[in-house]
């Protein structure tokens, strides 16, 4: 089983407490760094129920998502060979099957920021947001065609687009608290994605397409396969699931960033 | 746009020529090894006709596929951190749908080298082969219900049954010459896989189930889609296409391994 | 829209009342036999709620299923002409996907009855029942690769396993009362299928897999994209849906079925 | 073995010589009209080759398919009952997947003539001619996605967009001379569809956009799935086919109108 419940390589400098996944009863895990840059832990669940727990606090600049209009489209040939798959098809994202449908939608828009900000808008737009039509299959094209789901398929049909107009795009999830927003029921990782433009990644969100507040990102990849919080390769239930991410200001009494995830070993 | 035209960095010791990618007309380029250790040339090519042309002479052990009998499953704990991408879903291999029809073909073959041969018997007499019936959307789960395709398709059913039995397997892509079998036709590259066991990787061939002399690894990936010849960014239109593997013995001039492929860019 | 909800007409003399279906508000409709043979009633809603509400008794033998162990398998050319669609392709059975698939499972069982039962048991105990996993776009295939679903996806799969094998089968809805078995909670429309062995229609049942008492007949179909049991050519959005089947008998105060349906009008 | 190979009814009439479908050798068939409305004949192959034949001579007006721009659509309330099921999803319609598309396409456009006309155009300037990219799992989303396809693949998507407007589309397929237009090649039958407007059916053709003389109607149904030239219950390979449709002048020497087609039984 493998478990991915560290925040991102780029935020430890960030941490003011250890971020260290524990796990009941205590079995031996090893962590590793995968293909994408993720921290990973591993280990091999035994037969009956296994708890994961981890709870950090981290520092957070408190600023909103980073916004430069002017940032520019890199040229294929600029782009920078580890991140070339993040161009191509992914299990969730046909971005063959793209090709036309995206320069139709947004092969009129200026390239750059203005583009991935109208697949964007697009998406947020035309996609209706519904737990109740949530399905681990459920690809870009279903999206696109369905136009109901939830947080991870909003962001697959927008990295389908922006790939199929030769942006790099990559799935990213993470903490995502209600800071600044309406408090919106029982807390869930979250999902957005970044776009490599001008010479780095950018963090952008078909789904709530507005800057926010306090995002931590945990884990990134081609989309939501490559990122599973766990990937278990044998039968494994989940039987209970509770995230809490809240804002702990330096005045106040630390209430950290909480993560529980309860499945069931095989 | 981005070519596999070299052999596998695992074979370079045993170039006794250069292994240099040329180019007409000349235009810069650059190499890299991609996220799963191949050895990629990428450059940007200008409108108009393009030569991308590569020969070179391999020593060979002139030995068939290696063949181990009591090669055992590894246990998922004990995959390297680096292979496990290959027991996931890939573009077409869909390792998810087909738990349940893998073990009931495989579930009662004895673990290790002879499911894998099972899988490659089952997958050779199953499919057939053909020119026609190729296309590049062509997934496993096409593969398995239309039963015929080209060396990809049967690679690809072959590949996605190891998976689903949490054997890791990955794709391969290389030269292939008729040696020590009739001569088939004009030639082309080859596919093949290679599952691990044992603590290491081993080649199988589900097209052609036979030890096999002379393979030149080019490539691994997750499947076909990692490890494409060529990956264009923009248009491109394939005008003439082809490859000569033959066999130099030492006593006779030397007739190198050549490669030509002769895309249009954009 | 258009609702399939009265009783099939080769149920029409066992009626002890009316079968009529009423609206409120009132509005005009009228009624026809579609190319199934299906009593169809069809009516314009205006914008807002619309109840659709139906209630009769029918006089039931009391019988379990009908079995014949030795019906025998119509060859192809004798199946009649209109029932040579019951051996085609339709929306949710990919026939021509399952050739070499149900060969494989059903080839070598007795053709006729035996092989129907078989292809039922088959189904019967792979798929595993599930509310929570329905989705209206499941094909057979789907269901294959699945192995959960609901009702309505036991039936399609085993519908396009006997059209695969070259037996006419058609798609079923109606009433089916807990009678006779333990009460199942909420009542719903159910589903099985017919299958055409020794010149006449037989019902089986991939979900219960054993003969049962009281199915009344709504509509047959090629699959369920033929006897939605509303169809809706704008939006509407199903509010309410409650179906009772019960037993009335001779000696008792007539309770009779219920199907009260209260879909949104546009 | 069921071959779809008279002129449609509604064109007998209009027959100068006899339709007789001749089967060589000669074996028993009949004919029967499906539910369509088609005139098919039915008969059981031995294992050999087997050959199709018929030649007839027609009568037509010589004048092009016919244009109202005036005409209507008809609500789906006025639809005729038999005519509903032309608004509903098909093998190769996936008419549900398109809801939001075709909306997006074509929901400014007037309703009516208008509006088909623009779904023609749309097809026939975005998608693509050619053999090579047809097969026969192609379905009216794939042709939306490669927009590439030949004949049928047209017609499927344009079917797909008026049922998804809710305008009744149906599949037909017949002869085509190159009558009035260059001759291109050797013949084939031809599909084009349907569009119930005005309250009645009219000709469209999204693959040559154009009004054709001399179309001779053999089929109508909801797609190419309906009105397989052949239909096999077993396996059967196509030797050799040819078609050739031809003008006859009254002043000239009659060279009617041939079809050949030479499939092998079982």
């Amino acid at each position: 089983m493998v478990a991915l419940l560290h925040v991102h390589p780029s935020r430890e400098p960030d941490l003011l407490e250890p971020d260290r996944l524990q796990l009941h009863p205590a079995i031996e895990s090893s962590e590793y760094i995968d293909g994408f840059g993720n921290r990973c832990t591993r280990f091999v669940a035994q037969p009956g129920q296994i708890r994961l727990f981890n709870s950090t606090l981290i520092a957070d600049s408190g600023m909103p998502d980073e916004v430069n209009e002017n940032a520019r489209e890199v040229p294929v040939g600029d782009v920078p060979s580890e991140y070339l798959c993040y161009l191509l098809n992914s299990r969730y994202c046909e971005v063959d099957r793209f090709s036309n449908i995206a320069f139709e939608l947004f092969g009129h828009i200026t390239p750059g920021w203005a583009r991935v900000k109208a697949i964007c808008g697009w998406v947020n737009w035309k996609v209706t947001f519904s737990y109740a039509h949530a399905r681990p299959t459920k690809s870009a094209l279903d999206v696109y065609t369905e136009r109901i789901g939830v947080c991870r398929d909003f962001q697959h049909l927008a990295i389908t687009f922006c790939r199929a107009m030769n942006i790099p795009a990559r799935y990213a999830t993470g903490y995502l608290g209600d800071i600044g927003v309406p408090v919106s029921g029982p807390m869930d990782f979250s999902a957005w994605f970044e776009a490599y433009l001008e010479g780095r990644w950018w963090t952008f969100d078909a789904r709530h397409n507005a800057p926010r507040i306090g995002r931590v990102l945990m884990a990134v990849g081609r989309d939501a396969s490559d990122v599973a919080i766990t990937t278990s390769f044998a039968e494994a239930n989940l039987k209970h699931f509770s995230v809490v991410t809240d804002e702990v200001r330096p005045d106040s009494v630390p209430a950290p960033e909480i993560a529980i995830l309860q499945p069931d070993g095989e």
